[in-house]
């Protein structure tokens, strides 16, 4: 398993991390088989969705945060960042990616996007790629 | 890692590919593993539900659409298709599904959807499974 | 592939599930790899999130009731829990998680929450782990 650290910047905001996990891919000679890309956090999460133009992203944060919203006084947990927790939920704990001939088999517009929704603060993002011998 | 292609014909709708994937699982003789099925795009998704009756993926298109409508004054990507964005990182760009005995391993009513949000389309979907040695 | 079986007491609650994974991965003597637990079920989820202030779960059911209401007039599916379907698809159908010296490699606070939304019921949990040769 190889690791990454990253450092968000916002409170909230998605940071592209596709070409950190293709480079781990070729270093570790991965030609065929499957990547899993996770997080070991609880207030953040991972995506994959477009890479071009950057008002996709600004309209999943807009959006999410108009679903769940960061205040509402019926939460509970003393931390206070509950929408958090929930939106890291909504958008899962990890993608699973073929990978195709030393690629991460990704369309043309997609990008793995590490999602902070309690920054900002340092992250670690775990990879771990298995070979398939088909 | 194999292919599949499919054409929609509506704007939004579930297409259930159980079958193919398990007739790829078959064809690679995969016994017990692992099946991710992925897909290249980002606005659309794919999903496990049930399949068995109808009403169902009809409400959770019905119910998905309130949460996330497709239009919103407040939306800024040029597309005018964040929505569908949105519900595709909701529903997620892929499932990981174990192999056992040969079968992918579902329960009786469940079926693979390929969740369309941005049809109708002709969309690409990618299939890798690896064996277990276990 | 392994199971697990384990029986829900309320109409919704998480089950934290993640030592009973951690001990098959113990038994399978997987030390490097990848660990997929999933369900065979459509009115239930798995996620991963916080182990350590159970008000965190308790506002994640409190806000997806919010978001998706048990009962909506509009709902067609005659069983009537067409809230639980969509719920399901929200946390997703399975997670991912690597496996790295023999422990899944999770953060502090994490922990895999088998998510019962159509409860209470007997319900059935899927472990495939695969080792990795890196």
């Amino acid at each position: 398993m190889r690791n990454l650290e990253i450092r968000t910047t916002k409170q909230a905001e998605f940071v592209v991390i596709t070409s950190k996990v293709q480079r781990i891919i070729e270093e570790l000679g991965i030609k065929e088989g499957i990547c899993v890309v996770s997080i070991p956090h609880t207030t953040a999460g991972i995506t994959i969705n477009e890479n071009a133009d950057p008002d996709v992203v600004r309209d999943l944060l807009y959006k999410l945060d108009q679903l769940v919203p960061n205040h509402d006084p019926n939460y509970r947990h003393f931390e206070g960042n509950s929408a958090a927790h929930l939106k890291a939920s909504l958008m899962g704990n990890s993608v699973s990616v073929p990978v195709h001939n030393g690629k991460l088999a990704l369309g043309t517009w997609q990008g793995i996007y590490f999602c902070e929704f309690d920054g900002p603060r340092t992250r670690k993002i775990y990879i771990q790629a298995i070979s398939s011998s088909i």
